[in-house]
C-alpha cells in the first residue's frame, strides 16, 4: 500500500492510480484523515495529469460513498434529471421539471445553491414565499410519487467528501480540472439513484467552458463515467454568451418560467426546454428525439407542465400568488442607433450580482427582486435613448450610476443586424 | 493587486510572477496569512512550471527577510561556507571548516540536523559527549573570532518560512523542485553573512540528484541566484554512489574525519576535502585552484587543521577524550571470491538508519554508536568468506539477520576489476 505522498508523487509524474488508491484518498479526505495541504497537492498534480474515465470513475464512486445516497426505486422506472455547467438567466430547470413530470418521468432535482453572480435554481425558487427547499428524504420521495418532480437543496450527507473537495478547489485555482468537474457533478447526480442524465454543458464567454473542444471534453467524460456507473448520459453544448430569455434574477426568472410553464415566453428558453427535456424522455421511454420533443412541447401548451409546476410548489410550501413584484425600474438607454451586435451575459450577470441578486461569499442573503430585463436582444434594432434593458429594483432602489454604465456597455451596437446564431450546438 | 488564488492561477498557466508578489506570498505564509493548502497548490504548480532567477531571488530574498540574519561584518572579509546536497559517509564538513579555518578563513557553518537515513553534520557532533549545538549568536561570533570556525544548529529564527515550507514540501511530494531546493538552500545559507558559497552537488543512485543534467542544473540556478544576491558561489558536481570514506554512521564518521584532519584516513576524503575547501580558499583569497588546493592539504599535514577542530570542540562543550566507541562488531562475510565492482550506498545507509544511527521521524534519539565500517572498497579483490564491511554495535547489539543480509547485498562483486572512477566530476 502506497503511502498519501507516494500517490502524489505518481500522479504528478503522470501514473495512473487503482481505482482502490482513489477511493483511499477520497475515504481519508471525507473522515479528515488526509491533510488539506495533501489533497491541494494531489489536485494541483490532477490538473496537470488528468485522470483517465477508470480513475475519474473510482473518484465518483468514492465521493458517492463518502455519504448517503437515495433509494428511489420505489418509485419505478423514468427517474432522469438534467444538470447544466451554469449560466445567465438559465431556467430552465423551473419549466424542464415539471414538463418532464407531466410526461410521465420522474424527476429527482437535487440542486445546489448559488456561489456566482446570479442566484442557483434553488434560489430562484426561495424567491416565492413560503417555498421550502429543506426536505426531508422521506417527504421528498412522497412528492415525487404524486407530482412527479420536486426540487430540493443538497444535504449535507450527499457526496461529502465532494463539498469538502469543492471548497478546496476553490481556494487553489484547481476548479478547472475537467476530471475533478466530471466527478463533482457525477457523484451529487448519482446520489439521487437516477436512470440517466441529461447534461447542458454550456459553452462561450459567459460560460465556464471557453471551447467547443473543452465542452466536448468535459460532455464525452461524463458520458463515459456514466456508461461505467449505469447511467445513460445524453449531453448538448449550448451557446453560453447572451442571457437566456429576458430576464435575469430571481423572482423575474421564476415569472418568465411561468410563462413559458403556460406556453408562452421567449423562444430560445423554450427551445432549450424542449431539447434537453426531450432528451430526458428519449432516456426514459425510447422515444425518437423529434416525438420525444413534441411529447415535451405538448405539456408547454396544453397546460400540464404548468398545473405539475403549481403542484410542486404547492408541495413545497409555496405560495406562488404571492411571488413579489419590483416597486419599480430603471431604464438604460441606447447610447446611438443601431443593432445589437452583442451582449456580454457575463457583465449583466455580475452588475445582478453587484446590486444584490447573487452572493459574493457564503452566507450573503440574496436579494429575490432585484434583477435585469434585457429589452433590446441579440439583432434587434435600437434607437438612439431608446431602453437596452431594464434593471428592476430591488430593497436597495435604483441602480448606482456604475451598475447603469456597465449594463449599456455589456450591449454592442452596430450599424449591420448580426447573423444569426444557434442556440442548440451539438450533442454528445 | 492579485488575490493568492489567482497568483496560483497565473503560475499554473506558466507566467513569471513579479517579485513583489513572491514576497507578498512568503511574506503572508510566514504569517500564518496563507493556509497550507493554498501554498500546497502553489508548489505543485511551481513543481511543473518552475521559476525563472528572478522568481527565484525573491523567494530567497523574502525567505531570508522572513526571519533573523546574523552580521558578521566585525569579523571581517573572508567569511565563506559550504553546502552538501548529502551523501552516505560524508563527513566532509567536520574536515573542512577547521582546515579553512586554519588557512584563515572563517567558516560560519549553519547546519541542520538529518532527518534521512544517517545523521546531518550535527548529529556527527553531537557524538562528542558535551559538544553542543545550540549556540547564541554573540557566542558563535566570539568563537568564529578565535577559531576561525564553528558549527551549529539551525535556530528557529532563521528563515521560518523555509522551515514552514520545507515541511509542507516534505508531504505534499514537492521536495524535488529545483527552484524551491535553491530557495530552501540558499535562504538559509545567506542568513550567515557570507561573502562566498562552495557547493558540493551529489550526483548517483545514493544522492538526492540522480543525473548530472539535474546536478549540473541546480549548481547553475544556485550560481545565478548567488550572484544576484552578491554571494559567489563555486559548485562541484562529484560522485555519490558508494560511502564516502569507509565509516557511515555518527562517532565513527568523527573519528574518522580526526583521522583526516591529521593527515591520515581515505583518500577519497582527502580529494573531496581538498577540492571544496580548496575553492573556499580561492574565493576568499583570489588564489589559483591548485595554490588554494595545496594551502588547505598543508593544513591537514602540518597538525593547524587538527589544532583548530580541538579549540572549536572545546569551545563549544565537547570532550573528545570521551568520544565513545562500539562495544563490538559484526562482520558481513562475501558469499564469493571476486572484485567489488559496487557497493550501493544508500542501501548501507537505509540499514544504519534501520539500526538506529538516523532518525526514521522528527524528534526520534540517535545512536551515535551505530555504524558501519566498509572493509572491502569499490575495486578491492574479495575471498569468500572474508568480510565486506563490519557493523559498528550500539545499544541493541548484534544487528538482526535481516540487517545482515541486506548489508551483503549491497556489495556486487564480479570476476573482473572494475574501471576506476572519478569522485569530482565536473566543476560548474
Amino acid at each position: 500500500v502506497r503511502s498519501i505522498t507516494e500517490l502524489i508523487t505518481a500522479k504528478r509524474d503522470g501514473e495512473t492510480l487503482s481505482g482502490d488508491e482513489i477511493r483511499h484518498v477520497v475515504d481519508a479526505y471525507a473522515r479528515h484523515a488526509l491533510p488539506d495541504e495533501q489533497m491541494a497537492a494531489l489536485a494541483m498534480a490532477i490538473y496537470f495529469r488528468g485522470l483517465d474515465d477508470g480513475e475519474t470513475s473510482a473518484l465518483v464512486e468514492a465521493m458517492l460513498a463518502s455519504g448517503r445516497t437515495l433509494d428511489l426505486s420505489s418509485l419505478g422506472p423514468g427517474r432522469v434529471d438534467k444538470h447544466s455547467t451554469g449560466g445567465v438567466g438559465d431556467k430552465t430547470s423551473l419549466i424542464l421539471a415539471p414538463a418532464a413530470a407531466a410526461a410521465g418521468l420522474v424527476v429527482p432535482m437535487v440542486s445546489g445553491r448559488g456561489l456566482g453572480h446570479t442566484g442557483g435554481t434553488i434560489d430562484k425558487l426561495e424567491s416565492i414565499p413560503g417555498f421550502s427547499a429543506d426536505v426531508e428524504v422521506d417527504r421528498f420521495r412522497a412528492i415525487l410519487a404524486s407530482v412527479g418532480c420536486a426540487i430540493i437543496g443538497q444535504t449535507a450527507d450527499i457526496a461529502p467528501a465532494d463539498k469538502r473537495l469543492y471548497a478546496l478547489r476553490d481556494v487553489t485555482a484547481t476548479v478547472g480540472s475537467l476530471p475533478l468537474i466530471v466527478g463533482s457533478i457525477m457523484s451529487k447526480k448519482l446520489a439521487e439513484d437516477i436512470e440517466g442524465l441529461v447534461l447542458d454543458v454550456k459553452v462561450g464567454r459567459a460560460a465556464f467552458m471557453k471551447t467547443l473542444e473543452d465542452a466536448r471534453a468535459l460532455a464525452k467524460s461524463m458520458i463515459a463515467v456514466g456508461e461505467r456507473m449505469g447511467v445513460r448520459v445524453i449531453a448538448f453544448l449550448t451557446r453560453m454568451e447572451e442571457p437566456l430569455g429576458r430576464m435575469v434574477g430571481n423572482a423575474c426568472e421564476v415569472r418568465e418560467a411561468m410563462d413559458l410553464l403556460r406556453g408562452a415566453g421567449p423562444a430560445d428558453m423554450r427551445e432549450l426546454v424542449a431539447t434537453l427535456a426531450g432528451a430526458m424522455v428519449e432516456i426514459a421511454t425510447g422515444a425518437d428525439a423529434e416525438e420525444a420533443r413534441a411529447t415535451i412541447e405538448a405539456t408547454l401548451d396544453d397546460g400540464r407542465a404548468w398545473a405539475r409546476f403549481e403542484q410542486m410548489v404547492a408541495a413545497q410550501g409555496g405560495d406562488l400568488a404571492a411571488l413579489p413584484a419590483p416597486a419599480g425600474e430603471t431604464l438604460i438607454p441606447a447610447p446611438r442607433d443601431g443593432f445589437v451586435t452583442s451582449i456580454d451575459g457575463l457583465a449583466i450577470a455580475k452588475v445582478c450580482g453587484a446590486l444584490g441578486a447573487g452572493r459574493q461569499r457564503q452566507g450573503d442573503v440574496i436579494d429575490p427582486l432585484v434583477g435585469v430585463r434585457v429589452v433590446a436582444r441579440r439583432g434587434d434594432r435600437v434607437a438612439r435613448g431608446g431602453p437596452l434593458c431594464a434593471v428592476l429594483h430591488g430593497q436597495r432602489g435604483a441602480p448606482p450610476a456604475e451598475a447603469r454604465d456597465r449594463l449599456a456597455a455589456a450591449f454592442s451596437l452596430g450599424d449591420v443586424a448580426p447573423e444569426p446564431v444557434r442556440l442548440v450546438l451539438e450533442r454528445v
